[in-house]
């Protein structure tokens, strides 16, 4: 089991519930396992009131904090795992199986708990019963956590899902192998293609005066080491070069034709 | 996932179910993981029979097969697991945590399954919701599974207990470390703090007409996306802000000021 401090970071949270049960089976589930902080996200109003006060909810259903939008449960949060299946969508975050998702979320409880004056916090989303999270629910997300079930029922009911996921992140992991932090894909950019961005924002920084001539080559390679550590894929890689083409010409027109 | 001549030796048995909404979730869980012989041992007879006629029922759970007795459910298992909480008792047999146990079910499903001659099979019992197994049930057992739950909530919901354990049984052992992709820091921005950045490109985007008017959600969409994916820390968050901001003044001096 997690520690009481890092089981504390996390945020379960369920988007548009339906089903008071449902509810119901999610809080069960997490004082099965520890976890605490429940918060809904536009629940069907009538619905939720009879499930906070169906009789033997659990003290954390009653404190569970209501939120209008997605953005507002999410704001302390610094990592957003979503769960699904991958019937109908193909989302272009990362997928990761839930001992692997489960995994990140315990580094990210552990690293949170460690300094208690960062407040920051991890969320795991779920989505309706009938639709789970949407294309724009998941835009929010860092990842996507897909539980591994059968092609003929693939489809887990929301309480059950709840209780498999806690299950995983709360297990005790004997002899975990290291974290990797690296993504290296096929469509991971070449070096000079990173280069020729840089280019671009650099010379944007000299227009905009961002750069000083003092600090100038400092910024080159905080921009060179920042580009690779955050691994765009060449689809990021062309996005941004566009916009900052796009800068550097409306810039270049104003200054031309002052 | 188990091969379907290993997951076909499996015999899910409830004894003496109370609420037909259990059993039909217990019936949802194991199609999600493939499982397909449910046995019921003296069910409360009305119950039963709403549970197996429920609208949208797995066939499993209609094919399910109904005993008097547990003795004769478990006839043809050579390797019978039970389920339950500690709290109150401590039974004679091996108590095994639900990742050891689920070992034990897959190297016997595995050797079952490599001899089709041979017909023995594999029984995971789950007691009722009210008292779990009794003594007398456990006594038929070859040892007992617990799962590790928190001491202030330890008993789980029935449907939600065989949903765990059946994912821990069919769960991928060997791929235990998969890609992890995700890095996680105590310097990770917040969601609301990536906000204010997208918020500031798509400002940025907006002034320089990269965005028309048509794909601009599309477009703040896919920059959500791709600033969560990326992952910067509150270092690199800063700067990038630092730059925008500088952009955007930039452009708003040139725009003003013609």
């Amino acid at each position: 089991m997690l520690t009481p401090a890092q089981s504390d970071r996390l945020d379960v949270i369920l988007v548009s519930p339906r089903n008071p049960l449902n509810i119901g089976a999610a809080a069960r589930a997490m004082a099965n396992f520890g976890f605490l902080h429940l918060s809904i996200v536009a629940p069907f109003a009538v619905n939720w009131m009879e499930a906070k006060s169906a009789v033997g909810a659990p003290d954390l259903l009653r404190d569970a904090r209501v939120y209008d939008t997605l953005a507002e449960a999410l704001a302390p949060c610094s990592l957003v795992l979503g769960t699904g299946s991958l019937d109908r969508r193909r989302p272009e975050q990362t997928i990761l199986s839930l001992p692997a998702g489960a995994a990140q979320i315990r580094q990210a409880l552990a690293s949170a708990a460690e300094s208690p004056a960062h407040s920051s916090r991890v969320a795991l989303l779920f989505g309706s019963e009938k639709h789970g999270l949407t294309t724009e629910d998941i835009s929010w997300c860092h990842a996507l956590i897909v539980i591994d079930t059968a092609d003929a029922q693939p489809s887990m009911n929301l309480g059950q899902a709840v209780a498999v996921c806690l299950y995983e992140i709360s297990r005790d992991v004997p002899a975990e192998s290291p974290l990797l932090n690296l993504k290296v894909a096929d469509d991971s950019p070449t070096s000079d293609q990173l280069e020729r961005l840089a280019g671009l924002i650099e010379e944007t920084m000299d227009l905009v005066n961002y750069s000083t001539r003092g600090v100038r080559a400092a910024n080159g390679e905080a921009l060179r080491v920042l580009l690779r550590r955050l691994m765009p894929n060449e689809a990021d890689l062309r996005r941004m070069m566009g916009l900052f083409r796009r800068i550097l010409w409306q810039l270049g027109r104003t200054k031309n034709n002052p």
